[in-house]
């Protein structure tokens, strides 16, 4: 690999100083002319029937503009999340007569202040008959549950809550188990339905002309192209008649990935106001209630057999999700979840079965690691547990078992070309002593108590080869007759920042400061499509195609220098922005010389320097990862202190080092969130969410923070730009399970449920005892 | 040619909607959070050195936010015009210590209300050392004139005021003359400063970001990637560090072309204030007193030589423009119309010399016709005076003499490839009943008397070829999973159909409904680079990429037709928007299919439809005209009424006759404005604008119109795309000479003076009795 000098360096965000000052736009800042705002009137009862509404109250009150009922929009099921029918269930209308739990869509205002909107919202009369409820997915898929849904398409088995059924099979398993020395299981684990907390409010301005009969939504989202083909199709227009901008994004985390119905609602109310522009701001309250979306809890059971020597031989796993009242994206976590399960270690056999179930409780959608925290708080688990009755070091176990180059990942096809896991774990247990867990002394044995946990974890690159998805993406590069550089990707800067790396690798390929690239934000009527930023696809995706869009405007430049000098691109060299006839230093041409030269010179052989790029990404490297966590553990109260986190993940090769381990450093506050405090807890009575804000629902922010340690490790991977794998969302993946690993080191007990809550804690010593 | 389903049609224009509705957006109709209001002051005098200038009693106000003298801006000097250096004269800084007209800009203020900014202006207090000034452009050449410039560049003759001079010359003159049997002239004709008066008022907004140094224009503008150069140099900024966005444009006509000193100004107060948005709107009073610009008045003396069979043999000009106080455009203007005069006809020999002079007046720059309402008004009467010494039909004389199909225009070297002067003329002629003007009994004896007069003219489609000009634009068209299309286009839209047509070529080219179609407004941070609309340019030269960006799209959706269907893409048909396999009708997909497909079928094979042209159009066919006046004079009063129009013009090909029509509708009225009323009157005492507004000025209006027929000729050039050449300025250039000889032919007498009052038609006849 030639030499860099921009990508792999730590230059600051190029949006750190807009942002540390306060005057980055977010669509919150925005303000349009007679712009008025709508408020969204949310169901009390997890499931009924809407026998009654009448909206006259609200719309005699003062100021409002515009009211929505099921009535007044286009019966139309819509696809909610982002990937394309058949994959996705379609369950839901924009609005409809029945509703499937509490915070459910039921009528909206439009109104010329927030206030007067909700106050509105409160004079509408709606009558309901009460249906029968389920909250648990298991008992949702039992015969005689209560049925949520009895239309729609796509769906895997109405009469049994199913929306998505997935199944995963290789190599005989009962023989597996047969041959295993250790079998442990089956053993069940719950995972909690944590909520992605933006920072960033959810909402949307959408403006419907009713003369151009064209809606323009300004909404913070992750995928803008794929935004606009699903409100093309809620809205009934074809795509061209639909423009989404996304300004800046405050933290999205999968979450945005969605099109929420507070989208097409802003967009009816606009077009019943005639055209006014409505801003729909939900609440904090609003978002925890079923207004956007949580990670999917539900159980995974899980069977592992060993042969003496540890190699696996057999696995077994049955995961029920919750979809919730309808299925945001329902195919993809749990299908995801029961994939990359089987894939981060060489299994003899496995069996694996996934099933997304409708409750009646907020419906569970997109979270940073798809599924993949789920898996892996659970495999990781049980990979201790069978470490522990081989009497044999879990990362030795590991070390046995995990994929390594040359593998190939079933459920993708993917071979392995890089994999860093070995030198992961050698690096972090370096850093956090790992030997030490052996150390009684070290453990303790009054009130608190020490312990020392290890976990790994696979995930993808973007959604190359992943069944059912695509993945494509396109880059555009302008040069301007400053030699400078407009580069227009769908790099939607979430705060994870996707703008710098493409800043950088911008730079790189065209071998200039940073500082001349400017990358303009996001808007469907301009920029060429793409697929957005999730699935850690950015920087490995629209990186490949941002580097080709790059080399075809270097391309072109040379052309353009050989037409200037009158000679050959064979020719020439390309050097720091800058163009020299090989031999001839005085025969040497700015980027800003040869586009000048280019746009004006000879007026039958004029052209502008515009480079383009479209295609898929080579492949889709997994990235990998190991963290270790150091716990204290209080046996009196129950409550877990964690010490230290080391996170060394393969990150194939870090464009910006710095974001890259800002990027981890958020992922492990979020994993010490769904490790010890974090989930909505649904009231089994009322199916009310009963912590619906920041006081009862406690993230982990920076105070809280124990001390951690990032590696990044750089196995530079052939197929991806300049080497790099995804990372957007590995960090927070193996948290949990490393945590758990690390209380069971010091107090013996295995907690199966997250969050790991002190009574937990409490409950589990006590049944030891 | 194959038969056309939607180019030639009269579609309904794209932007009738939303124009006739009120909701079109205009620069007028943004605001934006925490915006304020500059305003300008402007000097009192017409050359005056600042000796003193204090703005502190202005800042003392409540709500004003910053003040701007030439304390605060960059003495750099900028070019204001939208042509390259070195034709464009360097003579202007943002904000000088000099001013040199009455109206010339001297300090400026940002406040919260445009009130207070006009409060303060007035509390700034100036003193000026009165220097001497001279109006006359003649005069201003003469030695011991007073002398506007002491720096620049660029500039031809500082002590002369001489902004630029041009010469062209062709073959032996002297010779010319003495063979020619009649000699008419020298003939002094005197041209008026008439303004363009676009209904939408001038301002921008601009907004300086202090921490990107990136600045953000919202200004209606007809080239938007030639505003970004110029600001950014004004600025001091790389070119993609300032984002022009230009949205509907309520008028143009030229004078959209420059940048004015309140641009920069606007940027320079957004940047004072800590990076709010600047909004400045002249009023019209400031649009007339030098805030924008007119038409260049001056001279033009002529003189021809024919020989008795008619054919001129040789032809001498001399043309002095006032440039005013600053030359915008300088070289433009004065070197087209001394150019544009030597290739209507055939001269055996002909001696053109032009200056652009620098007098304390508002300036001149760019105006619909940019020199050649000027040339054909002089030339159009000159080649009257001959034919009537000769004895001949005006006609006769023209068809004997008019360039046609193989000649080579010498200043450009292009070549006439169609030309439908002839058939201009025959059916002008039938319409207005010309061989009446030889009816005495028609003409009258009365104290109304009434004539027939005829002009000719000839004119560019675009920039291509032009001296120091270049030609160039782009385009990018995207395929959606609509199958819709967007197309992406310097189409600025300025009332004239820029939309409307570039809809209809796209259309056409890939045989969809012009609804089909969306086309962004105008941001220069998303478009490809163009050069904008001007010129009589856009459909020709844009027209042509755009062609060619829809024939790249057909293209690519055939090679990913012939994936889809296995096959090779000459095994295909593309029809209506569909692509078939040939033979096998029920292998067919639209575009919507075939799109989806590209994008999302084959991980390892996807693509985004992206269609992409740039380039120079194949050449720069010289569209011509003819009009016929039939007028009324009175000659008591001297009043002249028009009671037809007739314009014949030889357009290419009408890609929608209904706007081209209409660009010639437009024409007429302002030619008919140019000919009998328009012109910015300067005190020559005090040198102030008299008439500085719609009251005193005097355009025509639907009320004032005549019985107009207007004519489309198509004699289909075989270099504009479909066959279309230029028609933007054409329709007004012949209409004052073909009035100003329509009242020869009613009173003999010619005024050879715009505007044509009946103060100087009763002279006129008065010195003829």
């Amino acid at each position: 690999m030639t030499e860099l000098s921009v990508v792999g360096k730590r230059i600051p965000r190029v949006d750190a100083k807009s942002k540390v000052s306060g005057r980055a736009v977010y669509f919150g800042d925005t303000v349009l002319p007679r712009m008025v705002y709508g408020k969204i009137l949310r169901s009390p009862y997890p499931h009924a029937r809407i026998t009654k509404i009448d909206t006259s109250e609200a719309e005699k009150l003062p100021g409002v503009r515009a009211t929505l009922t099921y009535k007044d929009v286009p019966r139309v099921i819509t696809y909610i999340g982002h990937l394309h029918p058949p994959d996705t269930p379609l369950d839901r209308y924009i609005l409809d007569n029945v509703v499937r739990y509490v915070g459910d869509e039921v009528a909206a205002v439009a109104a010329d202040s927030p206030e007067t909107a909700a106050e509105a919202v409160e004079r509408i009369h709606v009558e309901y008959e009460r249906l029968p409820t389920v909250f648990d997915p298991e008992e949702a898929m039992e015969p005689g549950a209560p049925k949520l849904h009895d239309e729609g398409e796509f769906i895997f088995d109405m009469d049994r809550n199913i929306a998505s059924h997935i199944k995963l099979a290789f190599g005989d398993v009962e023989k597996g188990f047969k041959e295993s020395a250790v079998v442990v299981g089956p053993e069940k684990f719950k995972v909690s339905a944590a909520h992605t907390n933006p920072i960033e409010l959810y909402g949307c301005i959408a403006q419907w002309d009713p003369l151009e009969n064209r809606v323009t939504f300004w909404a913070p989202s992750q995928m803008i192209f794929r935004f606009r083909t699903v409100l093309a199709h809620q809205l009934g227009l074809p795509e061209n008649k639909v423009r989404v901008i996304s300004p800046y994004v405050g933290g999205a985390f999968g979450s945005r990935c969605h099109v929420y119905p507070f989208h097409a609602i802003a967009a009816f109310l606009s077009k019943k106001t005639g055209g006014r522009p409505v801003k729909i701001t939900l609440s904090r309250e609003e978002t925890y209630v079923g207004g956007t979306s949580n990670r999917h809890p539900g159980t995974l059971t899980l069977k592992m057999g060993a042969a003496k020597d540890g190699l696996f031989k057999a696995f077994d796993a049955r995961i029920v999700f919750s979809a919730g009242g309808y299925a945001y994206v329902s195919s993809g976590p749990i299908g995801f979840c029961c994939s990359i399960i089987t894939s981060l270690y060489r299994f003899g056999a496995y069996n694996v079965e996934g099933y997304n179930v409708y409750t009646n409780t907020p419906p569970s959608g997109a979270f940073r690691g798809f599924g993949g925290p789920q898996a892996h708080f659970a495999l990781e688990q049980i990979v201790d547990m069978v470490a522990e009755e081989l009497k044999l070091d879990p990362i030795e176990l590991r070390k046995k078992n995990h994929v390594r180059v040359g593998d190939v990942i079933h459920w993708s096809g993917v071979e392995v070309r890089t994999c860093g896991l070995d030198e992961c774990l050698d690096k972090g247990a370096e850093a956090v002593g790992w030997k030490r867990r052996y150390d009684s002394a070290y453990r303790g044995t009054g009130v608190k108590r020490r312990g020392i946990g290890v976990a790994m974890m696979e995930h993808v690159s973007g959604t190359k080869y992943i069944p059912g998805e695509a993945e494509i993406t396109s880059a555009i590069i302008k040069l301007d007759e400053s030699g400078k550089i407009t580069l227009l990707s769908p790099a939607h800067e979430l705060g994870q920042g996707s703008r710098t790396v493409a800043t950088q690798i911008v730079a790189e390929e065209l071998e200039v400061d940073p500082e001349d690239v400017v990358i303009p934000e996001l808007d469907t009527d301009y920029l060429p499509y793409g697929l957005g930023s999730f699935g850690s696809r950015y920087t490995y995706v629209d990186g490949t195609l941002i580097r080709a869009a790059a080399a075809d405007t270097k391309r072109q430049v040379l052309e353009w220098a050989a037409k200037k000098f009158d000679t050959t691109v064979a020719n020439l060299e390309y050097k720091k922005g800058k163009v020299t006839v090989k031999g001839a230093p005085e025969n040497t041409a700015t980027l800003a010389e040869i586009v000048k030269f280019a746009q004006w010179y000879n007026p039958d052989d004029v052209g502008a320097i515009i480079g383009k790029a479209t295609g898929p990404p080579l492949y889709n490297a997994p990235p990998f990862g190991v963290q270790f966590a150091e716990v204290e553990v209080d046996v009196e109260t129950g409550v877990v202190k964690v010490l230290k986190l080391v996170a060394a993940h393969d990150v194939g090769k870090a464009i910006n080092p710095t974001t890259a381990e800002g990027q981890l450093e958020g992922g492990l506050t979020q994993g010490l969130g769904y490790a010890l405090t974090e989930g909505v807890i649904v009231d089994p009575e009322t199916g009310k969410v009963l912590n619906s804000d920041l006081m009862d629902y406690k993230i982990f922010t920076a105070l809280d923070m124990p001390e951690t340690r990032v590696f990044l490790i750089e196995p530079i991977d052939p197929t991806g730009p300049f080497g790099v794998k995804g990372i957007g969302e590995p960090a927070l993946v193996p948290t949990a399970p490393a945590i758990a690993n690390a209380i069971y080191n010091a107090i013996g007990v295995r907690v199966k449920e997250l969050p790991l809550l002190p009574e937990k804690i409490l409950k589990a010593l006590e049944e030891k005892q």
